[in-house]
């Protein structure tokens, strides 16, 4: 690698209390509209629309080029809510080139990570500030607050991981999480 | 991928108070004696070991097979103390694959990050807690406790990457920290 190629160390500042991460982040932010097709409740989803279309979640990503040998990272706020029982939730993804893994590591609130494989195998982890949770290659991911305050949680993933977020929306994810009683329950599908 | 072959999900638990991983986490230890031939005051490095050989920093490894596509993650712990004027650092490594990042994230204390690179460009980062730094790839990387508490550091890798720490004994590393007047101060060679 030639000197004058090289890139220039940075950093950023991370807030455990809202997410942010001061510059350079990029913001991405996934309204209930963007979610469409993928709660359990159809007409739930569909009221909730037709009364309003709240921000479920944004991610602060921090940007570096999205190549091998590089690492991406980002905060995640899922705010609390439901579409009729089943918690605000993330779209989920597989990444394109499937055997490279994840680590998600909770800063603030309570939610879950769920997990599977092409196969259907699942697994699902319950996040409080302090855990960290590694997502090994080749299982899909996605994350939900099951909480009365903003779930935020901090990821890192290779540069060159890719997001898979069709076959997703093509094939039901196979773990749900529903309030009963005031607890959530994981559903295996 | 076979789905027998599919590594399962986990978690650890990582404590910003001390830094603790609880399983599965490996432990390395490193005493002032592992960092002979690294300190600038070689006199007061030998009067200190003469005196006693204390822990400078301790390392909690996450577990994960070291290969392409997984991601290796460590808390590290710099204990507070000085070497002459110079704070206690950890031996710094290049990545024997060059071209991998690392991100370093302060979870509690001071202390600095100082990079270079072959050619002998260097960067330093001042860190404090929420500060998250990217070491980009072909940056060879060290830090230092310049506080009166433990300064813990979070970090995540390519899991191929490899440590190269010889490079950084066999050439001088040309950015060093010393206490001049009560607070830090870098100095390039």
């Amino acid at each position: 690698m030639k000197e004058n190629k090289i890139m220039d160390p940075f950093y950023v500042e991370i807030s455990c209390e809202n997410g942010n991460v001061s510059p350079p982040a990029r913001l991405i932010s996934r309204k209930l509209s963007d979610l469409v097709g993928l709660f359990y409740d159809q007409d739930a989803y569909n009221r909730a629309l037709a009364d309003d279309n709240p921000v479920l979640y944004e991610v602060y990503e921090v940007r570096v080029p999205e190549e091998e040998g590089h690492l991406l990272s980002c905060t995640t706020v899922i705010y609390p809510g439901k579409v009729g029982k089943e918690y605000y939730f993330t779209k989920g993804h597989f990444h394109v080139l499937e055997n490279r893994a994840e680590i998600y590591t909770c800063l603030r609130g309570q939610g879950y990570l769920l997990m599977t494989t092409r196969a259907g195998k699942t697994h699902s982890i319950a996040m409080r500030p302090g855990i960290s949770a590694y997502i090994p290659p080749y299982w899909s991911h996605r994350t939900l607050n099951c909480g009365e305050e903003p779930f935020i949680f901090y990821g890192v993933w290779p540069g060159d991981a890719g997001h898979d977020y069709e076959s997703i929306v093509e094939q039901e994810f196979p773990l749900r999480v529903f309030e009963e009683n005031g607890q959530p329950v994981v559903k295996i599908k």
